[in-house]
């Protein structure tokens, strides 16, 4: 067996160790003679996995007492619908920050349910970095201010906690939770879909205060209603069991590592290979501000992109995959979430040296 | 390790062949260099995984070319705003047959979108038969009628396929898709959660024929609309992926051991042997119609409900395991799904035998 690099901006790497428990626990886990995936939601066996993924998802993120923890299916583009049908009824508008195609979706899947606006957009700079929020326009009115705290298309982050006063800020996570600590007391709602930093698809974190419950439009699902959701502790419906027990065993593995302040340190000097690299380069460019550049998703072009299959292929045969770029962008897109190990990084660096002597 | 005979209604026992390769393929799926897990929905691998597990659920239940196929999150639960979402707008009304607990919540769920009535139910018998189809009052301006081919609860099912003329069947079978043969070409739509014969929670099966397909109401989420994930073959989000796969090699052990028709025989053989033995026993006693007997879910009382308790602590000393009736009914309940074994039968119905002898 050879692990490869995996480069995919998600689903994506998982750690090692977590996948070797896995496949222990497969036929009978801790002796109870069956697998995870065989559990009765609410068995005591299932109960114990549950109560501890959320305990430890609570632990590693610093969860304030006053914010729910729920587990539910859907996914990120579920909760485009989800968020506003929870949310939106309090004024019947909001405020979304564009700053990439997940949120430009969000955005547009908001106006089903209210008077979704744009509060400020990076399309003049073509995407390219975070409006600052001197820019932002807010209506005192949205129910909401919703942003997309890391693009993995363009490769730009959130590096600060936008203030928007009194109105909740809510933020799709999907593809920078668990990477370092946030405060998440300046946040309404945070969602993520699991498939980046916590496991596989199919589960979806939803963190939510627990003033902003009860306000759900009469034609929420009650799978989707955080409050009825809450209530029945994400049990209103069978959860995703076997996912949430995989993102337990990843945030098993994170605590383990140290926690989120690790992540950061360790994410910061992966991506500080890249783009340091990627300054000197005269090959290869990357095309976001320095201040909003993602840690996840470092995106970069080749001089010539008559090229980008030679470099793929090339990257392949060196064990490293999941290298092209969104194809409504083009360039390549290296995703290096906590799992990808700094071998990984220094591999894809070392390699990208030897092709530019090559090529240049 | 010993497995044990696990009678959860779901999730429920998987074969053990299936979890024995997910085990052994954990790390490196087919010398890829990853799980799995791990893989991006949209590469190469993945995508060859989803086609074959596609292609043999189509096999396996026979389904015509004009219908969709689609893998969604969210659970039968979900699927009950789902279905009305997508159909209830071509007239405004549905029909919903009700015959225990699980057809009740659709009923309910669907009065969010339109105007759901109840056009027959089984209250009378105390939901221990299925009301004669000569008893419902169908509304020939339905967008639909509703049932829910298997109720886990009660242990009723419907063992011939409702004539609704020209208005759209739509069936809850998650319960007991795959259990035997059906004929789709009967059915609108046929939703189930995977839990029970198909795999995992988390991954919903939806067979839709193709001109139900673009009457969604303006509010459904994008993620839950029909057309949109038929246009993108499920993939409209991040499809559980894991929990296809896992689908995947369920249907692929069902296709090895006969395909639908050898699962019919092997459930029809275990469950006589249960009722078999309920008919004659003096101690225990299944309430049931004769002709609405689940072959899924086998509920069972004993005479004196103050032995519940021995029972099951009893059987779990022997191995046997989640055999507590639903807490709405009381009593025990066998959830005897495709992947449980004869010899789990057997050594239940004997523990039955030794337990009466016993105590009678």
């Amino acid at each position: 067996m050879t692990r490869v690099f995996n480069f995919s901006p998600g689903p994506a790497t998982l750690p090692e160790a977590v996948l070797r428990r896995a496949a222990d626990e497969m036929l009978d886990w801790h002796g109870c003679g069956m697998s995870v995936m065989e559990m009765s939601h609410r068995g005591k066996d299932f109960m114990s996995i549950f109560a501890e993924t959320e305990s430890l998802a609570r632990e590693l993120l610093a969860v304030p007492a006053n914010y729910k923890v729920l587990f539910m299916q859907g996914g990120a583009l579920g909760e485009n619908a989800i968020v506003p049908m929870n949310l939106i009824g309090r004024t019947g508008k909001a405020d979304y920050v564009v700053t990439g195609d997940w949120s430009k979706k969000s955005l547009k899947e908001a106006g089903k349910y209210g008077a979704a606006r744009i509060a400020a957009s990076g399309d003049a700079s073509n995407f390219t970095a975070i409006p600052k929020q001197s820019e932002w326009k807010l209506d005192p009115a949205a129910s909401y201010v919703h942003i997309c705290s890391n693009e993995t298309i363009g490769g730009v982050e959130y590096h600060w906690t936008p203030d928007t006063g009194s109105t909740p800020l809510v933020a799709d996570m999907s593809s920078n939770i668990m990477s370092r600590p946030i405060d998440v007391s300046r946040y309404g709602v945070i969602y993520a879909g699991a498939q980046k930093n916590m496991g596989p698809s199919g589960v979806t974190l939803v963190i939510v205060r627990d003033d902003l419950l009860g306000h759900a439009l009469p034609i929420t699902p009650s799978a989707f209603n955080y409050q009825v959701q809450a209530e029945n502790e994400s049990m209103y419906n069978t959860p995703p069991t076997y996912a949430i027990y995989i993102a337990g065993l990843v945030y098993q593995h994170i605590k383990a590592s140290g926690g989120l302040a690790a992540m950061e340190k360790h994410n910061a000097q992966k991506a500080a290979l890249l783009y340091d690299f990627l300054d000197e380069s005269r090959f290869f460019t990357n095309k976001v501000a320095k201040a909003d550049r993602s840690l996840m998703n470092v995106t970069f072009w080749l001089k010539d992109a008559a090229l980008d299959d030679e470099f793929v292929k090339g990257a392949q045969a060196r064990g490293m995959v999941q290298l092209k770029g969104h194809r409504s962008v083009g360039g390549m897109r290296a995703s290096i979430y906590n799992a990808m190990p700094a071998e990984g990084v220094k591999a894809l660096v070392a390699y990208m040296k030897d092709f530019e002597a090559r090529h240049a």
